[in-house]
């Protein structure tokens, strides 16, 4: 029963099979090998984007930071949701790898509105040289409080990026887990939608360690390579890590393990209409859900031996039993039914 | 015949069981882990520093730049040889993450001389606040060519830094093959001998990915682990890379491949008096040598499969079958003394 | 007229005597120099702080980046106000300068509240490694709204930092205005409120170009000195500089210049009570004001040949003549009684 | 008798008068100025660019920081020669603003060889993404040790740069003296030879303070603009920093203040054929020369009140007075015959 993250749970037995098989003989280092070619050959063909520009990376927060420094200059303005995870949980690697700053955007479940995001590049332009100077706006889909932007929302605000000239990046940490929300395709969910730069994440989602940047402009593919160099982020024996991608890829086998998380969440979700003052704090549409529970209900799963975030973090330490405390419940796709069973059981009581 | 690096070859099969043996449920990620813990407790045993900070990144560049980056001011210069590795192969990840810049020192054999070594200083400090500012001093043992700095070579130059205050950092991408030319332990090679920091190489002696920075410092944890996280170098599913370190770690596996990498590349320099022509162009001491060789040879090698570089890359596609052309021969664990027989042999004729 | 901001106006005329008296002969350069030790001295004087770290710069944006990059590590969040000059108009140098990020934080009248400030510091310690660390405070004293921050506020604040282990720093642009409003020494506005840098301006009040980072720690002298070097702030012929702080120093002009300003805006908002439809949007401490004004009168004054900041900038292009519309008035030392009289007469209409 | 630098002297009456001269009454601040737009256009004239970026800046170490930057990516290396004064005296000013790093080339009398040029950049793009990559060229004409680049000098290496499509920068401290001693325009000096960015300094030359960055591409102006205010460098006050350089491009006067110099510098070296024992250590062209002379001279002169700067420093502390020691020489626009007279007396003994 742990549901602290998708990144506690292991790696999916086709990804670890693939990162052994590669481990035979001798293969050019830096990602002049067979292996790599194919994984790049592979993030493409599943983009429907056959000259984007496709490196690996084994961290989320550096394929953002790398992502951003491609499209900003270091006199920019990033643009991102208050709560964005390039804002608090990347201890500013963005900003050290781009130059640039973060600017704070507020909106509902954790989502830019255009309405908003128009303002904030509005009022940036106004400062002249003396501010900031409006850069590339990046968004989070699945959302760091587990919901959704349709295609329409992705629409929306890249049209108000490309009015502003501005580039748009789609923070994908949990990108599988939305195209299955969606019912859309990588393509749509991008490049389609006016999306710029794709950080298209493994790590979240099965993979061992391996995020694609993906950068629908092939120009941009050198400063890329290079900005990945500099910060330490090439792999010598880089087939270990696109052997994960490559096989991430084949077969829809991204697609399935996302799809098999969102489903573990929904069934949280559902099942919550039985736990007495459950309620869900944001529409949860992919594999993560802040839920409003009982303190008792907490303490009650956590004894049966449940793991997941509280908050705040010592909620349990004090307080009555029937009052709502907030919890994040994140499921990957080693989840079982069962489990989700265990859980709401506990939390029912 | 695949001689071109050690990071060409497959990871030893101990260590890529390690990998798997960990993949069996839950952990907690960012290093909050049992198997993070344990490395990180092995890797403090070996260098007999049980109060050492020690983390765990996936590339030897950061390695260096992280551990150069918590030693030097962003206004000071690094002292390192012309030809180090983080002058010339990082593509200026230590300037990144420091700020810092390279005061470059000549040397023959790629090793640092504590004289030229001094006059730099001196000369640094003679520009007062219109120069970098004296900084920490870098050398890499095994060095860039083959060589390998004694212990008394080593403490002569942490002697001069020492005496003008300044800190050592030791490029250990090839430590064990150092450790195992000298036959010394870890800790004489390091603290015992004046260093402060340590990049403690896995990558390129078997392992998939993994280097331990090591601070002799306990009070530089805290920013070792700020810069790594800030340089998007935190694992979240940190199990996989810490499996890696304790392995190597564990009953000598680390010596163990060094000194068989060591032994191939011997064979290779003693069967040097056997191929007309050749030569050895500096004393080889570890897993990696550069060697004069006559072109014709080179031709027969390359054509019986031998693969390694030439200095020039082009140097067989025109010029006369009995001129030297210089060559990088480099061993790691997997090589077999067939296989070195084999390219003598090629080489021979 | 001319009240879009105090950078406008002439340099006082014993400021600019001191620039031309230095003009005579040879002197060292760099800072080297007797008129640049004599003013260090006057400041320190001013400040009843003998040891203090005292360098002077020609902008204050560059001296708050420096006063800001000495106290924060590269991984701190500076906070500061949401709309606080660092943030807004020095287009990053402060995160240049430093490689911090700014941390908003809300307050009426441009004023951070320390409750507000202990809960933005407790939310960055939440997040431990993943997060911006805790960093320093900066507050700005005649706050960008030309309210005025009294000594117990500062202490407040500056109580909240030292709780947490944080230093403060006081950006003093209008430095002068804030303690002739406050009727205190700089000592009281500063280190005796636990304030641990200062930006102590002078180009706003009637200088021509100088500024004072004063650290009360001098330890950190060192560190100013070369962070300034390395931004290409050292002046080479120094005194010229020097001459103007000295001079700004002697016999409180300072102080008499701001005391002038704030009298004149004293006058304005006075003034207003005889302008219908005329109030002041913050409490006005300083020399300057936000006013709404209603637009007729608006037009009035720029006929008259006023010249001033409105919000927006294009306010006056059409609307109703009666609808108010925010203007920024500021007044530095050379404003006349008279011409503050004919602003008003142009509003009365 | 103070020969230590050309920073040391006063500032020419003429353009004192003209700060003074600006000094009345109001003008937008931040360069938006009459007396800014016309010592923009001056300069643009000066160098028969009607379209060139132009920006000023108080120092000589930011102009090249900031034209560097506007030149070279992050990941960059910077050719120059090993003594530049980008590499030694800027304290890494322009690795801060550019983030690339400085590769150093050998040649006699400091200045750059294109053959060397050549070699280094050739060997820094065999590093492929290992290394820095190459970048921008900086020469500096009058050299750092005297001497001067002709103009077949220039556009041999600005033509191995652009071959390698590469940009080239003029670290023009001294630009006035290389006009001077070449008899050359601005123009031939520069984008005439091939040189596409140009700090045009005035500091060293009778200005107070002011440099003008003058990029050739128009393009680049807006960068320029941007990174002189994220650096502090945009003055609030521009007036008194601009009517430095228009009154400097007016009617010659830059470049009859270097004649002045030049000549007196002359006068130094024509002079040395009657100092016994007296040498010049490289031809000197402009306005500084390094010259070996006696000990026992240098104890005499300095006796007799000369000021100037000795290799090493306390080279008088001891030794035989007829061994010779290296001196610098410098002369600015307000040297007098006499004075040079009174020096070589003084060396003859």
């Amino acid at each position: 029963m742990m549901f602290a993250s998708d990144n506690t749970g292991p790696v999916h037995p086709a990804i670890m099979a693939s990162v052994m098989a590669v481990n035979d003989g001798y293969a050019m280092p830096y990602g002049n090998d067979a292996v790599t070619r194919d994984a790049r050959a592979a993030v493409r063909t599943l983009f429907e984007a056959p000259d984007a520009a496709v490196e690996f990376v084994a961290t989320g927060s550096v394929a953002n930071a790398l992502a951003l420094a491609c499209l900003a200059k270091p006199w920019d303005g990033v643009f991102c949701h208050r709560i964005a995870h390039v804002e608090e949980d990347e201890c500013g690697a963005p900003d050290f790898y781009s130059g640039a700053k973060t600017i704070l955007i507020d909106g509902a479940d954790a989502k830019v509105t255009p309405e908003a995001l128009d303002e904030a590049i509005l009022e940036c332009k106004d400062r002249g040289v003396h501010g900031a100077q409006p850069g590339p706006v990046t968004i989070t889909n699945i959302t760091e409080r587990g919901t959704v932007y349709s295609l329409d929302e992705i629409r929306a605000i890249t049209g108000v990026a490309r009015a502003h000239g501005l580039a748009t990046h789609l923070d994908g940490a949990r990108f599988a887990n939305a195209c299955a929300a969606l019912g859309c395709t990588p393509a749509e969910m991008t490049w389609k939608a006016g999306i710029d730069a794709v950080s298209f994440g493994g790590t979240k989602n099965g993979c061992m360690g391996v995020e694609a940047v993906v950068l629908f402009d092939p120009a941009k593919g050198r400063e890329l390579e290079l900005r990945r160099k500099r910060g330490g982020h090439l792999f010598s024996k880089h087939r270990y890590l696109s052997a994960q991608m490559a096989t991430y890829c084949d077969g829809d086998l991204w697609l399935r393990m996302a799809e098999a998380a969102n489903a573990r969440l929904a069934q949280v979700v559902q099942g919550l209409a039985r736990v007495p003052g459950a309620e869900l704090a944001h529409p949860a549409a992919g594999n993560l859900a802040f839920i409003d529970v009982p303190r008792g209900a907490h303490r009650r799963a956590f004894e049966a031996g449940a793991k997941y975030y509280l908050f705040p973090g010592n909620a349990l330490e004090a307080g009555p039993d029937d009052q709502p405390v907030r919890c994040r419940i994140v499921c990957d796709w080693s989840k079982t039914s069962e489990e989700i069973g265990r859980l709401l059981d506990a939390w029912v009581g």
